[in-house]
């Protein structure tokens, strides 16, 4: 039984999204942000990092969302969450999740975790001014050059879908309209639409 | 025949790394950032984004280096550059590498890539100034959680020790000390004295 330690509207939501396609048996747990339950003694025991998204296995601790992604296609590969039988097909799935993860999400950050970067208020607040620009400019080259359209890797429904949906759901609060991107708009009403979407967002 | 595009100094060392320890066929190509080369429009029809590492395939281009590690390790099995038999072991060397991707290296960049995320000249000044502090932290992690020894993963050598070896390269002009983490500076000195890494730093 794999238990996924997630916060809501945080990039954990990709990987809760991955676990509910996998069919595979899991518990999620929610950590309150609010309350500061990620740096609690008993959560950095779990996950040092003090972050989310955390998966326990019975192997031990997992973190970083693109390398739980392609984990959780692995181990149910039934449920084709990934092109497991192709390793440039493969690669261009994990391109896809780095750039999220290395780039989108961190251009995201600068709005409320400046405090990693500066200990300089009125520099943190700089940052923050910032976001919609560079948050549009990183959608701008998933719209022209990394949507492959109707889904990240064309025709064949992945986690890299989870992953943008996720972060897609984060561009209105950046003061990003989604509708300048029709093909990230499309994608985002697919998913919203899709069953198993909704599941994972009620129950967060 | 694979193709590297790489600019010294940067985290496309660890993708060449790779390469030269994958016994594949390949050509170096260097990227010249003091020309502003990654910005010229010869290589942004390559790589959009305007970065190396990229890795030019008979498919198509490749970029992100925790995607292009673990291709390289996929495409040259024999070389045993990553655990590729156990979901598990495969998942922990991405979890490692994408720690470094996406918070490590985001650390650095911050020394010089302030721009990135503020337009105010004295917040990019007081970010440069903390990025000792933040791979001082990062470091003193790796150091204590993720650094099994004598290599990342423990008795066996991976793509792993290639990209944490390209970031405690840095860590002198980032002004943190190495021998504050003393299995990392033994890791450092392991990599230094191997030949094919010695090879490759002459050919960079």
């Amino acid at each position: 039984m794999l238990t996924l330690y997630y916060a809501p509207y945080s990039c954990a939501l990709a990987s809760h999204l991955a676990l509910e396609h996998s069919g595979g048996a899991y518990v999620a747990r929610k950590v309150d942000f609010s309350k500061q339950e990620q740096r609690s003694p008993d959560y950095l025991k779990i996950n040092p990092k003090g972050r989310v998204p955390a998966l326990i296995t019975e192997r031990g601790v997992l973190t970083e969302t693109p390398a739980i992604l392609a984990y959780i296609a692995q181990r149910f590969p039934a449920a084709k969450l990934a092109p497991l039988d192709d390793a440039w097909l493969f690669a261009q799935m994990q391109s896809f999740n780095n750039y999220l993860a290395s780039t989108v999400h961190v251009a995201h950050a600068h709005r409320y975790r400046g405090y990693r970067w500066s200990d300089d208020p009125s520099a943190i607040e700089s940052m923050r001014r910032k976001v919609p620009e560079t948050m549009r400019a990183c959608f701008e080259q998933i719209e022209q050059e990394f949507l492959q359209g109707p889904f990240v890797l064309g025709e064949r429904y992945s986690v890299c879908d989870m992953y943008l949906f996720t972060i897609t759901q984060w561009l209105e609060g950046d003061q990003v309209d989604v509708n300048l991107f029709p093909r990230v708009a499309a994608h985002r009403r697919w998913m919203l639409e899709n069953q198993i979407v909704q599941k994972v967002l009620r129950a967060q």
